[in-house]
This record gives structure tokens, sequence and C-alpha cells, in this order.
């Protein structure tokens, strides 16, 4: 057993964490590094990154389906899924690679392997080998698939989105279970790749939406589209031979039963917060997330202890990772004297085809009564017809009293990029007419933002300038 | 012969006409609207519209080449031209029917068909059937295609961009004359739709740059999909059986010729400004534009004559025709006291590939000792080789002294959403800081732009916040 003092201790080497190690490095303090699986990032290995060309494939396979609304016509087309993923895996090796490289190039007397438990608010022992003593903590341990109830006796025979970047072939059929935006990705992809896609959600809810209108637009259109059994809570699961039989109750009460080649579980994913003894620095737990953690400057309630990225179950996404990442790491190092941060204004993207995005407030967050919501109806948006991709509806708010962009959520052709126009616009609380005076080009799938932004006005009853004191408010929490 | 007498009259019922014209109206003043053609707008009629039907047919047969890449392969894939040519035809037909419709509900003694010549400063005669007679005129006569000199005499056979969309089928080879925006839209989306072309340009540019790195990234990366025929001033031009014979020197002097089965000439466009007898208006004309014209407020000199759209010469661009419209229009009513209107930020984007955009101040128009630029190739982008479009430079521009965004020249994916994004923070004066403040999300495009700015705060060295009082500055003229 060797004992280890350091400024602060780092337990993941994910994106929060290395991040973390930036900051303190650069404060001119000392860190280790702890780290109990493989080096490598979850956006790299089993997240953003692989999904994404997972997804790259699986349009160009519907793309060539498409071209025939334009005269283009294909036949004797393969999908050869032994190259497609093929493609997905050593792209991500390569991705992963580079992600590994650098974490491995980081001095080794400062990299711990093994399992971090408190032992005390400022000390860990990591597996046997190993004891820690710092001035402060990083918590960023990332979060892991839930696998619920039927599915957990039989592990080993499920696919989490983990599992799908390994394949070497793709199923005949199968089973995505939930329809947040993991399942919709994948369930999405695998569809057009050829596979037959079931997408089974206990709710009736498809997506990240809380607009009612917009959730009727991604019923409507995805709806027909795919394959859903929504309302279906599936409470048996048993490996038969060929597959994974399931079986639930359907809405009118009748028994159902089907097999599957593969099973998908894509139930959402929690925070890595359990097993570390975190009582011993005097972390309180519930609701399966950390207590008292505040998002502006990451630390736990008063204690020496910070919380970053999945972590912390607040948005289990990169971008926040590495912000929270940096800011835990800067004040691990100031601590006690800990700085509040500004956060960016929330954004948060399902790159499902239309596309789907929600940025700032969602509708479930607004004050009905100081809020006016402008929209867009993609059917008809010139340059979406003249690709062909003229479907989806976005959904636009405004606070009544400032005229100012608060959130909206988007469903429709590359809101990727029009989230981000969006977002950027709410950060920097621009009212509506100013929005106006920005440039849209022509033809553009922004012009129908431009749209919604009219619609709007008019809800807004803008006669000339509407625009309050710029507030101190943080965009984002 | 009778007599009009209104408030504004109008030449042109276009984009920047019709604009006008609705201000005129709002402002509660009595128009004519006078138009020598067909109703219907150059964009939807012959310009951005149509070409972007086009384009998005050829991206559909060159996806299907792509695909390979990711795995799924089509063989016997057959471009029907005479489908993809009616699609382009009926959309556009569709297109340009709401404008004549919009147009023609218009009460019809507010409309004049023919050919208005100035006989005063607020003096018309249309044909030889009406004389208008008015407070003040709007021109909005658009542009003409430029027709070089060895064309021009076999103008009935070569084609310009009009006849382009009235095609019912394709030729086998093409000559494209002009290498900018036009000429690289459309010999671009012919070549992917298995059309032999050749690109023919006078100088060795291609496309909007300014900036020699972005130009030689573009020469790098089309030189080798394209067939350029550069610095090359063709000097004959003659009907022969199969098409039309071109004859040039090349480089070296020597004489070379081929014959082409058709010829687009794309050498640029020009405002209809002539044969106006514009002298009687007290205008002066000068190197084939109007001089003396104010962008913030469309008038012409002292007179009370406005100028709007195409035939300003100013920016040919749908979106600025549709702002001088509306200057013109108000401006139009309240001579002699004409308001100064804020012009937005200037963006063009080519819908090529990699697309193209330019926004802000060109790289030609900075002061070098002034300016820091930061750059993002597009190479080993994330987001872009996952999609395999990883190809293409963006260089953005920041002046030195407050370190805000003022321009930048983009050749890369997905351009027309990023440029929207960049003219925005440019517009709204944002220094590189801040923008690194807001949110961008991953993987996307947008992290090449993030790149880029990250290299400009290197370039700038930016240790903390750097930004100056907002100026009272017009983003745009």
């Amino acid at each position: 057993m060797i004992t280890k003092t350091v400024d602060v201790a780092i337990i993941g080497a994910g994106s929060a964490g290395l991040n973390a190690r930036r900051e303190v490095e650069k404060a001119g303090g000392s860190w280790v590094l702890i780290e109990s699986g493989d080096y490598g990032t979850t956006c790299a290995r089993v997240g953003c990154m692989p999904s994404k060309l997972l997804i790259a494939a699986a349009d160009a396979a519907h793309q060539i389906v498409e071209a025939e609304i334009f005269g283009i016509n294909a036949k004797q087309v393969t999908i050869d899924d032994q190259a497609v993923l093929s493609r997905v895996r050593n792209e991500r090796k390569r991705f992963v690679g580079f992600v590994v490289e650098d974490t491995e190039a980081l001095p080794k007397e400062h990299r711990l392997i093994g399992r971090a438990r408190f032992t005390g608010p400022t000390t860990l022992q990591v597996d046997n080998h190993t004891r820690v003593e710092s001035n402060s903590i990083v918590i960023a341990t990332g979060s892991s698939p839930v696998i619920p109830a039927p599915y957990d006796k039989i592990r080993e025979h499920i696919l989490i989105n983990d599992d799908v970047f390994m394949l070497e072939s793709l199923p005949k059929n199968i089973a995505v279970i939930g329809t947040g935006i993991i399942g919709l990705e994948l369930g999405m992809a695998l569809d057009r790749l050829g596979v037959d896609v079931a997408l089974i959600g206990r709710s009736n809810k498809i997506g990240p939406f809380t607009d009612p209108a917009v959730q009727w637009s991604v019923a409507d259109i995805l709806g027909s589209r795919l394959d859903f059994r929504l309302s279906t809570t599936v409470d048996q699961a048993d490996v038969v031979p060929g597959g994974i039989a399931l079986g639930w109750n359907d809405a009118n009460g009748n028994r159902q039963a089907q097999t599957f080649e593969k099973v998908l579980v894509a139930a959402g994913r929690r925070p890595n917060i359990f097993d570390m003894n975190l009582e011993a620095a005097g972390v309180q737990l519930g609701n399966g997330t950390v207590l008292d953690w505040n998002p502006q400057t990451t630390q736990i309630g008063g204690l020496p202890v910070f919380l970053a990225g999945d972590a912390s179950g607040h948005r289990l996404l990169l971008h926040e990772a590495s912000d929270e990442g940096r800011i835990a790491g800067s004040n691990g190092m100031a601590y006690p004297n800990v700085l509040s941060h500004v956060r960016r204004t929330p954004l948060a993207i399902a790159f499902t085809d239309p596309q789907m995005a929600v940025f700032g407030k969602t509708y479930a967050e607004l004050d009905p009564t100081a809020t006016a919501i402008g929209e867009i109806n993609y059917a008809n948006q010139g340059r979406a017809r003249v690709m062909g991709q003229n479907a989806g509806l976005v959904r636009l708010y405004a606070d009544r009293q400032c005229c100012r962009l608060i959130g909206g959520e988007m469903f429709g052709p590359r809101v990727e990029h029009t989230a981000h126009l969006m977002a950027w616009a709410t950060q920097q609380q621009m009212a509506i007419p100013e929005i106006l005076k920005m440039p849209f080009y022509h033809p553009v799938i922004e012009e129908g933002i431009r749209t919604a932004l009219r619609d709007l006005t008019e809800k807004l009853k803008v006669t000339g300038d509407c625009r309050c004191e710029d507030l101190a408010e943080a965009p984002g929490t």
C-alpha cells in the first residue's frame, strides 16, 4: 500500500475528468487521475461518435430510396452489413484511439488504475494498492445504461448501445426498448439498414419533446415510418431458440408475445455514483443522484467534493460534461474559494430524420401566461421541399415582457444547425425583432425559422423594438 | 394615351418591386407597378429556386456513388434526365405560380404592362399607352446575363441559366463559360447528373473567394473533381453540326478547339438600367451601374429616384433585393424626408459541394495589419469525417483591437448553415471570446467553426475578455 498526496484527486478519465485534470495542471496543481475501466470517453466509445457513424451509413442507404423522387433510380441496392459495421468499428477505434493516446501520454505516476472508494471527504482508497490524500476530489465517473427488471436476469443476452457497435453482422429483426433519443437514433438507423425494428416504449412519448404540438407532429410523421409499440411495458423476457421472447399486456389488456432475434435496451442511463462509499465524504444520495449539487460550481454542498459530467445526472451530454469538468477542476484547485460559472444555454439534439432539438427552456418549463409561441410547419417550406425533406414542426418560445427568445422545441430538417442559431440567440438574450434583423439567405432551411419568428412577432403584437435591460441571470443552469 | 398620377411609380414587379409596393401601400400611398415582361421573380423563375432543384437531384445521384464508403452498394443507377428535369420544371412552375398569383391579385388599375422610359425625374412614359406622373420613382428592373463577345452573335444557340431549367433532356457534354457561383452550381450539378462538363474561366479564380488560402483549397479539392479550363479566353464560337465549336489560345499560346453539344454562358449578370432614358431624370451612369447610389437609403443622388434589387448592381441576391425594395418603397413615400437604414451583414452562399460562403468583410477588404485570421481545415474534422464530407477550409477574420468577428470566407461541408451563425455573430459585433461561450453540440460541423475561433484566440493572444464599446456603425453597407 502506498500513499499519494495531491491537490486534486480526479475519479474517472472520461470527458469530464480529463478536462478537470487540464484545469488543475493549468493552475499549477498536483493531481491523480483514477480510472477503473478502459481509457476512452463514453462519447467516443459507445455514445455520440459511433451512433453518428451508424446513422451516416443508414442515411446513405435511405437516400438511395429517396433519390427516386428526383428521377434517380437505383436497382440492386446491397447493404453490406459487415462493411457497414466494419467502418463503424474502424472509425470508432480511430476516435477512441486519440483519447486513449492522449490519456496514456499523461505521466504514469499521476495515473491510477482501480476502483476508488471514499474513506473521508478528502481521502480515497484505490483497490487495495493506493491511498490518496488530497485537498479536494472531483467525481467524474460517468453513467451506465439502465437495465429494467425483465432484462436484468438475461443481461448477457441483450444488447445495450455499447454492444451495437461491436456487432459484426446485423440481425433480421430487433426490439428496441426505449423511445428516447438513444432508442430512436439507433432504432431508426437499424431500420434504414434493413433490420425489422420494433420500437417499444413504456409511455406514449417519442423523443425528448414536452410540447404537445411537437409531440403530435413526431407521432404523426414517425408513426407512419416506424413500427412503434407505445404505452407498452414488457414484463417478460426469456431466452428462447432463435432469440428472446418478450411478453406484455397491450392497451386492451390482451396478452401479447413476440420473439425477436435481438433486444436492444435503451431505457436511459444513470450516474455511476454507487459503490464508492460516498457517505464517508458526507455526500447525500437520493433518487439515483447526488443531492445538493450546484451546477454553477459543481460543488456538492459545502464539501471539498466536486461532481462533473454524466455522474451528476444533470445533462448527459459531452459538451456539458466538458464544461462541468473544467469548472470542477478549477474549483477543485480553488477550494474553498469556489467560483460560480455561467453555464451555456441548454441544447440537446437527436440525429433522427427529421432531426430533433430542444434548447433553452422547454415547453414544460414555461409560464404559459408570460409566454408567446411561434411556429413553422416544414411541410411547405421552400428549401425543405426542394430537398424532399419537408416534414416537421418547430415551435419557438418568447417571453411576453421583453420579447426575448427563451427556448424552443424543434422537429424538422437539419435542426442540428438551426438549433445552434436559436440557442446562441437565446444565450445572448436577443429580442425577436432584433433576430429578424439578422441576414437570412434564400433558399435555406433558416427561412423556416424566420417564419416562426414572424409568427412570434404577431403573437407578441410587437409594434416596434421590444427589449428589456440585459439581465445578469445566467443563460443556462 | 392616358395619364396616371400616383405617389410612387415602381418599375419592375420582381422581388424588389413587390416589396417596394407593399411599403407604399402600408404607408397609405398610391402606386403603379410597371412590368415589361412576365410576372415572377428572377429568383423563382431562373435563379435560386430552380438551380437548387437541379442541385438536389444532382446531390441525390452523387450520394448513391458516395454510399459505397459506408458499405452500401447500388448497381444499375439510372439518371432519368427527363424525370429529373420534369421535377425541376414542375416545382419551378409551382414556386413561380405563387408569385404570379400574388401579383395578379393586385388591383388591375395599378398594374401597367409595358416598357417604362423616363421623360423627367418624376415622369414616365410606358410604351405608347400611358403617361405616369409621380412624387417619386422606384427602379427595380432586375438584371440580365452578360453575353460576352464571341457568343453574342450566336445568342439563340447558346444557353443561359434561364434556358437550363427549360431543357427536356440533358446533353452528353457541355461547356460552362464562367467559374463564378452560377457557373459552378450549374456545372457541378450537371456533372453529377452524368453530363461531361468543361468549366471554362477567363481568370484562374474559382468561386467567390478573395482569400488566397481558400482559393488554393478550392483549386485543390474541386480541381480533382471537375474539368476546369482556367485562364482561358474563348475568342471563337461557331455553330457546327453536332453543337458549338469553341476556340481559344491556351496558356502556352497553342491554338485549341473543341466542339460541345451545348454551351452555357454564366459570365455574370448586369443591371437592367439601359434603354430607360435615365438621363432625363438626371441619373448618371458609369461602368454599367448607376453612379451616386446610397445603399442605406437606395436614393440616387438627391433625386426623387430610388434604385433597388439587382438593378443596383450592388449585391445580386434575393434577400438584399427584398431589403432594398422595402427601403426604396418607404423612402419613395417619405421623399424628400429620406431615412438611412441599417443594412444586414453581407452574406453570400454557393450551393456547391463542398459549399461556399462569404460573410461580412472579405479578405480583399481587410486591413492586414489590424486583422487576425483563424482557420479550420475540414479534412480531419470529426463529424465531417463521420459523414464522409471531410474537405474544405474555413477562414475567419477578427479585428485585433476589439477581437470582434468581422468576416470570413468559408469552403466546407454545410457552410450554408455555419455562415448564418457567423454572419449573425458579426452583425452583433461579438468578440471571439464571447462567441466561444456559446453552446456547441457534439458531434457537429459547428465544432469545426469553434476550432477556427480557438485558432483566432491564439492569433489574437486574447488572455481575457476583449471587447470594445458597441459601435454605432452599420453592420452591412
